[in-house]
């Protein structure tokens, strides 16, 4: 006997659960295609050139490979046994880790059929060896938006619209929408002469929400930052928060590094427009320990935080990527993306209790079973009402009424219907409103448009 | 420089054939919800014990294998190199093959939450490392319904007549779903003696729709079966097509058998409910040449073949398995399941052009871009529109009225704005509808009212 148990770090989904994801989902895909995107599929698993190299060391660790199929050992000899010779050769494939990837493969794949500037959604399963903890798993959806094709700053604009719609229509009220730019970034290693330093520094910053600033410090240190440099560097970070009010200094201690003032000019042009249109249901931080991990990033970059009394990481998430086709073969390509984290969100609606009220049922009603002779009148039955779009199903053994009447509370099923011997003789049904618990007894023809009435009021 | 090519046997979906998808498997969501049937759904790959031993031998050859993370090679030595000892050491899970093995396992894991039977729809991708051919991916789309824990023969209508809903409102007229019992099968080696070749038989059978009948034959006399008793096997197979017509010699032939004989009461059962009840779109055909080489079915079993004027194989099969939940612990647990093949049923309705005519573009209206300057009222125009659930976007960069028209046109967008600084300063908005080419001068109000009314006439 085997036992019955899931793989690390994965999880089934009940039908509740799933009605509860989908009303995430479908909130998210109804503004994403408000805000003009459109939806495109990639596969599961790519080959492994495509996806390696990517998403830096850390990332690269997490990424699932599948082993060629047949005889993989083929061309390999006892000297080839050894991780870094021996993956190569018999793996040629790896799931997805996340959509960004396969999406530039895409655009550049088929690039002599898409209109540029390119928008697509993509609302698709990504997997990733992590540790699983609270919130993360190995198997988790992203929800993805991009535009490729375009450097205006207004797409900027247009996804911090993007996410304060999403969590508006989510009742999630008070998110954090953090906003950084990876140029302030690069201009830090510019100006503190540690250009070849700038993935160890964005790898710590991006720790500061788990550890102490006082461990950062330190790490910085051991990997060789210099104690005058750690100190300038929070001295610039310090002037997170309130971009308006910091702008000026954050300018002037950028002024030798032209991409730093860059940075700061694209900050400004996204806060102006807020100024005057301010967002009423989220708030905008600059946030300058804002680093977001991944390779990729060039330019202003998000990270979005649920409302304070929610301890969770962030739901959402994303940033500009100035060069990612190009690894495929396509230069100066543009591309901003945001990602929505489905698990995160529903964590949070699920502690603040923000989800309507669902039903588990799908059906309206059951046909109790009295006995085999009637088989093929319960089935004739359900057919009729299925006919008038009535969503129904019968018992399918002729066990006690008890039994019967379980199953129909177990399932939240609203209406059952009793036809027995007496009822088939009199050409009648007796209906059963499991709620009220009053009873009726109905032709055909009442039967239905008392089940159609019912079906319309459902939520 | 990479390559942007995808691994082999998969594919990426643009939104065309995504609207399309998602119009296949809303209906089909939609008659698994009416019949009854609740979602769930299980992780894409499993623990290898899981997966392994329940498809036989050509299943397991096909199922994806996923590396162990980390340093997989720990425990191995140069002994351990050979395929049979190695595999099962570096390899620990495997992707989801169908969605009917997972599902067992999510029944026995959930037993104590269920209310029996259990009625549960799933639409998740398998991966199978098949040779790819045209309907054949090595990624593709389930949509599975099952009910566990009842024999009762209803079901076996029941999913009979959600065939024929699902492709009746499909629109795909005259499918043949042909049924047979593994029950007859299992006598025919009962009554020839050859119980041991089962699996050979019921795998040589599954050829009939590729192979000639005469390659069957000479397949089925080099594994062992003599002359004489192909000979009787295909004097039964031949009863094939009208049960009514052939029941009574059937049964004669299968008279030693008791298996045999429950097998045409089970048929005799379901034809019957079809003799008073005739389905209207779909013909139900008695094949004993069916055998479903999958290992777990037991009892009648399904396939569903397209109609004749399209050369395709099944698009939809399923059958009863009553042993499946045992190998998890679970015994006495009936099953029956239907899986619809989304691939096939795309090809079948492509090919009759019955697809309803679908958008390409997710938007209402694109609203041109005449420079930088107006780049901040241009966002406040879509967002008011959007707050008014008008789908819209603007065009991100102030290029050629000629581009942007050309991005309008190969999105088949039907309205654009222009907005400049005449209109501007007139505080009005310049509608051109793409497909009459007609153009009118409106204020906010109006152009809302124009737009919603055009949204509201959308399919």
């Amino acid at each position: 006997m085997q036992k019955p148990i899931l793989a690390k770090g994965t999880r089934d989904f009940n039908s509740v659960e799933l009605y509860k994801r989908n009303y995430i989902i479908n909130i998210i895909k109804d503004n994403f295609s408000k805000f003009g995107f459109n939806p495109i599929e990639t596969p599961s698993f790519e080959r492994s050139e495509t996806l390696l190299g990517k998403y830096g060391e850390e990332g690269e660790r997490l990424i699932f490979k599948i082993l060629k199929s047949g005889n993989y050992l083929k061309d390999i000899n006892s000297e080839n046994l050894e991780i870094s010779k021996l993956t190569s050769k018999i793996v040629d494939k790896a799931l997805r880790y996340d959509l960004t990837v396969p999406f530039a493969r895409y655009v550049v794949q088929n690039q002599n059929d898409i209109a540029l500037p390119f928008k697509r959604y993509q609302i698709q399963n990504v997997w990733r060896a992590d540790r699983p903890q609270r919130g993360r798993y190995r198997e988790f959806t992203q929800c993805d938006a991009d535009v490729i094709g375009s450097e205006s700053l207004m797409q900027e604009i247009d996804f911090i619209l993007l996410f304060e719609n999403v969590f508006s229509d989510l009742n999630l009220i008070g998110c954090q929408i953090r906003i950084n730019s990876r140029k302030i970034l690069a201009a830090i290693c510019e100006i503190f002469n540690c250009n070849d330093k700038f993935s160890i520094l964005t790898n710590q910053l991006d720790k500061l929400d788990k550890l102490e600033k006082k461990q950062i410090i330190e790490n910085l240190f051991s990997k060789g930052f210099d104690m005058n440099t750690i100190n300038s560097i929070f001295e610039i970070i310090d002037l997170s928060s309130n971009f308006e009010q910091n702008k000026d200094e954050l300018r002037s201690r950028l002024s030798a590094s032209e991409i730093g003032l860059e940075g700061v000019d694209d900050l400004e042009f996204v806060y102006s427009y807020f100024s005057k249109n301010k967002l009423s249901k989220s708030d905008l931080i600059l946030d300058i320990g804002l680093a977001r991990g991944i390779d990729y990033y060039t330019g202003l970059i998000f990270e979005v935080l649920p409302p304070k009394k929610v301890r969770l990481g962030s739901i959402a998430g994303g940033g500009r990527y100035d060069n990612l086709t190009e690894i495929f073969g396509l230069k100066n390509m543009s591309g901003i993306g945001i990602s929505f984290g489905l698990d995160r969100i529903f964590l949070a609606l699920d502690e603040l209790n923000l989800f309507p009220p669902i039903s588990t049922s799908s059906v309206k009603l059951l046909v109790l079973n009295f006995g085999v002779d009637l088989s093929f009148d319960l089935i004739r039955i359900v057919s009729i009402l299925r006919d008038n779009k009535i969503k129904c199903e019968f018992y399918p053994d002729s066990v006690s009424v008890k039994k019967q009447m379980n199953y129909a509370n177990k399932n939240s099923i609203p209406y059952v219907l009793f036809y027995g011997d007496e009822e088939k003789e009199k050409n009648c049904f007796n209906l059963k409103d499991m709620n009220s618990g009053e009873q009726q007894m109905l032709e055909l023809k009442e039967l239905i448009k008392v089940l159609k009435v019912s079906s319309e009021t459902e939520i």
